[in-house]
């Protein structure tokens, strides 16, 4: 059997799947800043009408999940598997949130990358000949992130310079084998990479070096460099991980240029918002795809993105136990054309 | 295009992936257990050589990894993928068990379906053209799942009858796409089934329905009953949870019969051990699994074994905040021949 590859690591999809819709649900936050007018619907506060914040970050799931259902003209019944997991413990955003659809569900766990991680397993499914259509998606709600990795809202803790803020924000993007596009070309799979960086404050410097390795692999894998994207979007490295990536293609002499940006810098007003190091939480990179590059790519914006969201794979008791952070980084090249 | 399916929800692998190796590693009660004879290796206590529970369960993953590599003849460097997860917050034992092997790595949250989630999706990433070889595994650990989710061990707490005994094991699975067997001819991805059970010391119950619902929708599918299996296992049900399937199947004017089975009722001694109502735990069907029933369809005790772990999408926070548990039934059908 010949392996749909191309060099070590990264998949070349045989019939590119193709995206049917996509929808994205912010907090309050999020609408005011620069990509506000991109979510298809704002939350007022941040309970989204729940009691609880958890229950309120299952409701964005669900309406994320609806609304791209709803703009593409389907019912729950015509998906064939839906590929979704959070940051929550025993992800119960998601276990919650897609309940009551009776997909056939399979449960993801990438931390902030599981943007990437759903989209390219939902895509693979698809080119695999499992399934017509596939949904990916995901989830992350400030005030649960913070009362599970750090200290309760209330508290009004302190946070360091180096600290990104989790973006209250779902994201869901439905595949299916044939379409208009934009298209999945390409995917490739993380490697857990860990360089020792022990700072959980410092999410940007624990994750850099994965999506270092990711998208060197990529490179290397399909011999184009970063002049053949219009775009490349790391997931929410913030202002020092993106930095660093720049370092280390720098160090091999490449120069990854303008066109390289990650979400967690376009999601905030970086002056007026003040989240000091950017956004981050699976939901940034959600919704900066579902909200901005997927419509950007179907209005012409870009013709190719590659889109690489980074995930932290620690815990607040392996921080506890003196560990370093370990990191991963998921990514598809998006094709507005093929 | 055609897709590989039967039915509504059931995949026909094209090319049935053989399992090339497995391993299973277990904790000392585990060892004292009917299946002690089967795993590779017992630790002498909980701790594997670490110094905190949480360490002990990733250098479980770690040993079964390397085991079921070392039994195939393979280095790490020549699968394509791993698929793991556990029950751990953020998914930690297996993030940090398989951090230093350097395999593309995509993370699961299926609780304690996932070894059912992992064998599934390595299998779809190998007949879709994506893989040669892929490892599927999970793991649990008694003292990390007690602290996490009941009450540190220290404290003694008392156990209710309903109550389960989650096992300290891990397994692997080495696939590929061609071998000797045995195979996976068929997998199914479960729904997230919810039938309003706010008992979490009664995960039998809260479980069996989504066995059912996916079991059903099998023999449905594929047009068998439970006579065209030697051998039909849910992951960890228990005592009750099994009673439950039964039950249900029975009013449908379907008998299991004996053939049904149960990995949380074989893995101890009922009597001597005294487990309350079962073994569960991602451990506890991910080292029936390796240990004993992949080791029998090879020996020719058993032709055809349909293979369901379940999984609870349930947390702690869930379940103070007055939730139902959520339960999820992955299947896949393992053959001697094809």
């Amino acid at each position: 059997m010949n392996l749909k590859r191309v060099g070590r690591r990264t998949v070349a999809l045989s019939v590119p799947p193709s995206v049917r819709s996509c929808a994205c649900i912010g907090g309050k936050f999020e609408g005011q800043g620069p990509l506000g007018s991109c979510f298809d619907e704002l939350g007022e506060n941040s309970f989204f009408g729940e009691a609880t914040w958890e229950k309120a970050e299952s409701a964005m799931q669900k309406r994320a999940l609806s609304r791209a259902l709803d703009k593409a003209g389907l019912k729950a019944g015509d998906l064939d598997y839906i590929l979704a997991g959070d940051l929550l413990n025993q992800c119960v955003g998601s276990a919650f949130g897609l309940r009551d659809f009776g997909i056939p569900f399979y449960g993801l766990y990438g931390a902030c990358s599981t943007m990437g991680e759903s989209l390219a397993l939902a895509s693979l499914l698809i080119d695999g000949g499992f399934a017509r259509r596939a949904a990916a998606m995901t989830s992350s709600h400030f005030c649960t992130a913070e009362r599970q990795y750090r200290m309760p809202v209330p508290y009004g803790s302190q946070r360091t310079p180096t600290a990104q803020w989790t973006a209250t924000a779902a994201g869901c993007t439905i595949l299916e084998e044939k379409g208009q596009g934009p298209y999945v070309t390409h995917v490739i799979c993380g490697r857990i990479v860990d360089k020792g960086i022990t700072d959980a404050n410092n999410m940007g410097a624990a994750m850099a070096p994965a999506a270092y390795d990711t998208l060197s692999a990529f490179f290397r894998d399909t011999e184009t460099g970063p002049k053949d994207y219009d775009l490349i979007l790391t997931g929410d490295l913030g202002e020092l991980g993106h930095d660093i990536v720049r370092d280390f293609f720098q160090r091999d002499g490449i120069d990854l240029g303008e066109r390289y940006q990650d979400c967690g810098l376009l999601l905030y007003d970086r002056e007026a918002q003040d989240m000091h190091a950017g956004a981050s939480g699976c939901g940034c990179s959600a919704a900066v795809l579902n909200g901005y590059v997927l419509p950007g790519l179907r209005a012409g914006k870009w013709r190719r993105v590659l889109f690489a969201p980074t995930g932290a794979l620690l815990s607040p008791t392996t921080s506890f136990q003196g560990e370093s952070v370990p990191g991963i980084c998921h990514a598809v090249c998006l094709s507005a054309e093929i």
